[in-house]
Formats: structure tokens, sequence, C-alpha cells
């Protein structure tokens, strides 16, 4: 009864709170280098977008290689300030996409990879070994071997119990690996990742390392975890990695040649979606607003912010300062594609909600659930109406929802629509849940190209042994009953 | 200071919270033909798992033939109460892997699909186009043309706004085909699925179907949404569904020549996790429990049920019983396969918890999160200890926690476990974010034989175009500080 009560009141508010919602604040769209011809056509670089969806088909990925670049040049400006040389490293599992990472590399990037498959990316990419830095939980022992009879530039260890095997791989190998550990500053993540610094767990294993005669002791890593956005809390992990490192060198007497710092950088246009915007969304139909891109430290900021810091802190010491990785996913790769699908079927529903299925759904735009991710009408013709719109995915799931609520002009089947900024996660957590993975086209380098052909539904059943026929011919067969 | 507080009384209440939870109840190996010898290796139909892992590598999808086989029976033996026929169509969407469909339409299953692939991968394994069930909300005009010109046995509209675009095709092709409308009855699953029936949505959309000329309206067509686990939810259900079919009948004058049930029979011994389980594992180590598998309605019961229900309120009516078509996924193939995965990595980490990560997490066994799965060691000797673990998969993500709390024997890097219930959703809903797929074998037809090999890392960027080599190689590039 309290519950029918609640769905009672909850469908008497919902017209209202509708009504006197505000309209979303939509972000200017020279955030993309998209704009808008006359006719409301939504173009990239002078390209039509909608032209690229009927060239290629729909859904498509979309990179856009001049952003590309350009994050990838920005990071590797010398920030004004003092300080020491910033390497920087892509992050494979953010866009595993061999034509992303290829221009990357082309750049002036490193490999950073965590698994033995990225492992073998990068060394299928032709990138240089010693440019490569080996991360993460699960290095196979095959991958270790791999990765030290290739001489990558550094492995860092997850977790002290990885020290002792590794030292294996190495005298068996007969080379000496430059290593460095993981480690997890207080008010970042921990969990499975990095020895604490707070428990003396990361001193500890700092200090096994040094034993070991097999490995060269190197380097300290740490990631902030979760999104770096501002920086007050850039600040605070660079003062816990800083003081990690002191106590590196004055308990153990070690002399760190690199900080490892992971990444974690935002990407301004996009921001995490609280419980909250997701229920005032479906029972109300509010619309997320995006954050301010200001407010979100630019990958300039982070460089001096980075650059200063580290240089201050050795100089007060006197010291000469560590080389510095970075290893950026998200801030890289993410506003530099985007995803463009079609609207499958348009029908109304409840009050003041439209549902509209896309052929793009959680199958290739998972992060939509959790991340506000602004999505644009390829064609907003001047002075359109808005609707407000339910969005979906293709899946029969109940669970396959995008858009809970977002104003667009009237949609019809048929209709393109750009998911912006998909280029952190989207690829790599793509399934081929009912429906094959699409293409991926890379524009600003003249006609568009192919980077990644979309699967053929061959492609969904290569891999699996043929079966005789299906005997599931005879209509008889099935039933059960009289 | 709040947060701080609260903080340390979590702290303090752990260890206690852990010391006095219960321990957990595991259900009894019988549920999954598992048995132990004397040593505690765990064995399936006499097969060690620990044997199939070191031939086949890590992980490892297992398909359980006999199992299969026998849900398969049991779906398709008459129960034992007057009825109309019951008809019986594999859910494409919740295993896909055509040893698996194939397997079941040997058995005497038709294909329900919910896409252009699905509908091209049954046609593809041979099932007749007559026992192909085209459901879905994005139904490509070329796939109905397919379907169409193939002669599938029933197209299920899921909104009225399909019905045109239907006829349309139908009258172009010169075909007639059979078709149904969803709908929606109350107390299910709404949403972008089927047409209400409390809003008359549903008999307009009759309406407009038995009017199309182009079209056979032969069928009404719904789904329970969400898990169908008990009888009064099957009753409340049924009641809905005839009764929108009689409306059809007394206000249209169509005589409907099926009912298409749908699917969403629970798997007996798995459950959706609540929110509240996955906060108490996580903050308290508290390990969840199952849910009783008595207490799930069971095939036989649901069959029984079904034909009782239907065939009585038909009798009553003095008129003959449709057919009834079922849409039966998670409830046949769910506990016919396992997912067998190592421990890549153990350490020690705050009070009374162990850190494992496992070689298998969100990119293989992404359902684990949200729902119970038993989670088994391949090895337990007798009286061996227990340890309360956090099991973790391999990426580089902290959201990839398996199994926040659970107990196991002791473990080490490279000891075996085995996640049950791995045949609905697992494979559908795998990635490659980091790894490449793992292969699935099949047992209990003889020696074990590979349904569907692994992927390789080849395989991963077969699509791409190739890349001139990257230029990472100089040492010097990526460098931007002095």
């Amino acid at each position: 009864m309290g519950g029918g009560l609640k769905q009672a009141l909850k469908g008497a508010l919902r017209p209202l709170v509708r009504h006197l919602a505000p309209p979303r604040q939509d972000l200017p769209l020279s955030w993309w280098r998209l704009e808008r011809d006359a006719a409301g056509a939504l173009r990239l670089d002078g390209v039509a977008l909608e032209g690229l969806l009927a060239r290629w088909g729909s859904p498509v990925h979309v990179v856009d290689s001049v952003r590309l670049h350009d994050n990838a040049a920005r990071f590797l400006v010398r920030p004004g300030v003092a300080g020491p040389p910033l390497e920087v490293y892509a992050s494979y599992k953010t866009n595993p996409v061999p034509g992303v990472l290829a221009r990357l590399h082309r750049a002036g990037f490193g490999a950073e990879v965590v698994s033995p498959y990225e492992l073998w990316l990068a060394l299928h990419l032709g990138v240089a070994p010693e440019r490569i830095v080996y991360n993460g939980p699960a290095k196979s022992e095959a991958s270790l071997e791999l990765a030290l009879s290739r001489g990558v530039g550094l492995v860092n260890v997850n977790t002290r119990s990885e020290l002792a095997p590794l030292a294996a791989v190495a005298r068996r190998l007969g080379v000496r690996p430059r290593v460095g550990v993981r480690v997890t500053v207080p008010g970042t993540w921990g969990g499975q990742f990095g020895e604490r610094v707070d428990t003396g767990a990361a001193l500890a294993a700092f200090r096994e390392a040094a034993g070991l005669p097999e490995l060269r002791l190197v380097a300290l890593h740490a990631h902030l975890g979760g999104e770096l956005a501002d920086a007050a809390g850039l600040e605070a992990f660079l003062s816990g990695v800083l003081g990690m490192a002191d106590q590196v060198r004055e308990r153990l007497g070690v002399e760190l040649e690199i900080l490892d710092l992971g990444g974690n950088l935002a990407c301004p246009t996009t921001r995490k979606l609280a419980p909250r915007d997701h229920r005032l969304a479906v029972t109300f139909g509010a619309e997320p607003a995006p954050r301010p891109p200001g407010s979100v430290l630019s990958i300039e900021a982070y460089l001096a912010a980075v650059a200063g810091r580290v240089g201050g802190h050795y100089a007060r010491l006197g010291r000469p300062a560590p080389r510095v990785f970075l290893e950026p996913g998200r801030s890289v790769t993410a506003n530099a594609q985007l995803l463009l699908t079609r609207v499958a079927q348009v029908r109304d529903e409840e009050a003041g909600l439209t549902w509209a299925v896309l052929d793009a759904g959680i199958n290739v735009a998972e992060s939509v659930r959790a991340e506000w991710h602004q999505l644009l009408p390829l064609l907003d013709p001047p002075g359109a109406a808005r609707r407000r719109y339910r969005l979906t995915g293709p899946s029969c799931m109940q669970g396959d929802l995008l858009y809970p609520s977002w104003s667009l002009p009237p949609l019809s089947p048929g209709d393109g629509l750009a998911i912006m900024d998909a280029g952190a996660y989207f690829v790599p957590f793509s399934t081929d849940f009912s429906f094959p993975r699409p293409p991926i086209v890379v524009v600003g380098e003249g006609p568009e190209r192919l980077l990644r052909r979309g699967e053929s539904f061959e492609d969904l059943v290569a891999l699996d042994a043929a079966e005789p026929p299906a005997a599931a011919g005879r209509v008889d067969a099935g039933l059960n009953g009289a």
C-alpha cells in the first residue's frame, strides 16, 4: 500500500517536475571541433557526420585524428616551469585500437601495458622494448619471459609477492631487469593494487626488491585511481609519492631513477554520474548537467604542476630530480573519438517522455550508463522543437538504457545521433551481445579511412567448431503437448 | 570529520563482524553433478577439473553436455496435466555459442532470435525457418527481408510502430508473414518493450495489425521480465496474458493461434544480489548466502502451471486452446556451464581479508558482480582450513571485483577455482578488455572437445588496418623536459 501510494505520488509529480525541470545546458560544439551548417547538419572539421554514417553504416566509431594529435602534442610540450623530464606512455587498456596507439607512438608516446596481450601488441606495433612499461596484477610467467628477454624498459610489480617470481625468471634468462614497485599512497585506490605506504608494506616491498641481486630497482609506481580533476587532488597525491621516495632513499639508501605517476587525468567534457543523477532522470526526467569543463585540470596545468612540484622538491633537497613517467589514457583519447548511431524505433510512453531505441547500446557504449556524455542530433534545424526522450540500446534487456532523459528535436527511425567522448573504454568494453562490433574510421587526414572494419556475422562464429545441421527442421520437434 | 568517525567505527567493527559472521552455507555439489575424490579434487562426471585447466589453459569455459541435454529434455516432457501443446524456442541471446545452440536444436528446440545477427545464426545452424521466432526492438529492414523471404515462423513486433514498415516489406516481397504483437501486462517490465495492456495501447496495436491485409496476425507475445521464480508471479503474468487474449477475441474478433510467453524462468542455484549484499560483503566481509534452490519454480512445475492455467482457461470458455510458445534461456543453459580460472596473485591486506587476483574477471564473468554464483576450489583437501578472500579479476580497474568476501582453503598462485552457473550471459557479455576471450570445451560426450577455441593475440587485431611501425623507438622521443 505504501509502495502504491509512493508510485501514485511520483506519477502525479512527474509531469510537473518534467515541466519545471530547466533545459539542459549543452557544452559548446567547439569543444569537439564540431559545427552546424545553416541547415543544422553537424560537421566535424568540415565533414558532415550524416555522410559518414551513410558511407560506413551504423553504428560507427569516428576517430578525430586532428584532436588526437593535438592532445598528444599538448602532453609532449615542455611545461613552462623548471622541473625534471616528463616521459609519456600511452595507456593501452583505455583504447587498444592499433590505429589509435600507432598515432600516439608516432607522436612520441611509449607504451604502458597491463597484460600479456597488451605487451604483445606493443611489440607487434613496433614499439622499442625500452619504451614499454609493463604493469598489472596478473602478469603471466610467459609474458615476463617475453618482457625480460626483449629488454622491456620497466616492469612494475603490483605487489611484493611478484618480486621472487620475477627474480626467478631474470635468473633463468641471465638478465637484470629494470623494476619498480607499485605503492598506494593514502587517499588513493588501494584494494588489489599496490603496497600500502601507511602500513609500512610499501617500504617492506622496496626493501625486498633492493635486496634481490637479479633486479635493478629503479622506480616507484603509483596511481591516483579514480579521476584526477583538480589541483588539490594532484597535490595530495604528489606529496604522498614524494614522501615515499624520500623514505626509500633515507631508509634504504636507494636513489630512485624514475617516478611513475600513472594516469587518471580527467576528460573535461565528461563526468561520473552519481546514482542520484540516474534516479532523478529515471523517475522525474531530470536531465543531468555537464560539469564546467574549465573546472577540470587541463593537460598543461597538470604537466606544470607535476614538473613544478617534483622539481621543487628535489631542488630543495639539493638532489637531481628523477625522471617522471606519465601514463595518460582518458585525457588523450576520450574526446578524440565519437560514436555515431541511428534511431531504430520510436514510440510514446508515459507523460512527457518518449522512448527511442538506438542501434548502439550497452554492447558498444557501456560507459554511458555511468558517465555523462554529450549526445548530439546529427540534424538540428534552426528553431526545431525539443522533446524529452528516453534512449535505449537495441538489445532485449531492460538494463540497456543509455539516456534516461535527454531533450532532442523530434526523432524518427533512421535519424542519426553522435555520442561524444567515446575514445576511452568504449571499444575495450564492447561485447558481441546480439550485435557484431562496429567499424572504426579515422577523419582529419584527408579522406576518411578505415582503422578497423566492423565484425561480419561470419566473424562471430569463426572460432567455433562446425556443428551438424540442426534437427529442429521437423515442425513436430519441440512439441511436448498433445 | 563525520566521515572519519564513520570510517574509524567501521574499522573497529570489521574484525568483530568478520569473526561473528556465520560461515557461508554452500549448496550440495550434486546440484552440478560434481563430486570430490578422497584427496578433495573436484570432478565433473568423473573428469578432474584441474586436468581440464591443465589441458586447455586458463581461463576456460566448460559446457556439461549431460546437464544441457537433461535440461532440454525436461522442457520437452509433456506435463502431466491437460493443456495445449508447449513449443520450446532457445533464447539465442542468453548463450549464443553455436555448439550449445546446435545441441538444443538437435534436442528439439526452435530458435528465438532478437537481432539480425541471431537470425542469420539460426539459419546458419540449419534451423528450419518455420521454427524461428524473430523478436527484438531493433530489427533492421534487411533482416526483415531475410526473415520474410525465408518464411520465418513468427515475427513479433515490439511496438505498434513496427507494423507499417513490416507490412511494407511484406507487400514488396509478396508474402504474408505470421505476426505477433508484444504486450506489457501490468506488473511486468515495460520500458522499451511491448505495448501496454493497461493504457489500451496493446489493444490499439492488435487492431492495427488485424487491419493490415499484408500481415497474418496470429500471436500475442509477452515476457515477465526480470526473473520468474515462484508460482504466484507466474499466475499473475498468465492472468494478464489470458485477459489480453480474451480482449483481442472479444473486441476484435481475432482468435489467436499462439500465445508466446517468453522466458525468464530462474536458475535455482543463482540469485540476484541486492546492493545491500554487496555493501555488507565489501564493508564487513559478510558472505552472501544462496537462496534455497527448492524455493525456485522447477522446469516441471513451470510447464505444468502453464499448461494447466492456459488449458483450464480455454476449457472454461469451451474453446480450443492456442499453441503456447516458450523461450527459455537461463533455465536451460545457466547451470550447464562453468568457468574455470586460476589464481594469479595473492597478498595480505586489512584485518581478516586476503586479496587474490584471478585470471578471470569482469571481462568474462560480468554477471558475478550482480548475481550470486557458487565459487568452488578445484582442490579442497579434507580438513583444510578456511580463510576469507576478496577475489578480483586481472584487469587494471578497481571495479574488477568478483567476490568481495568468500571463504576458501588457503590459496596460492596457480590454484584453480570453478565459477558455477556460467552458462547464461557470461559469454555474450564477454569483452576483450586487456585479455583475449577464453576457449569453450564440452564434456560428457566421451573425451572433451573444443566448441570454440580461445582468441589468439593475432585474432584481436585481425580486423585492423596495418599501421606503419611506431616511431617510439627513439629513446629521446616522448621526452618533453630538459
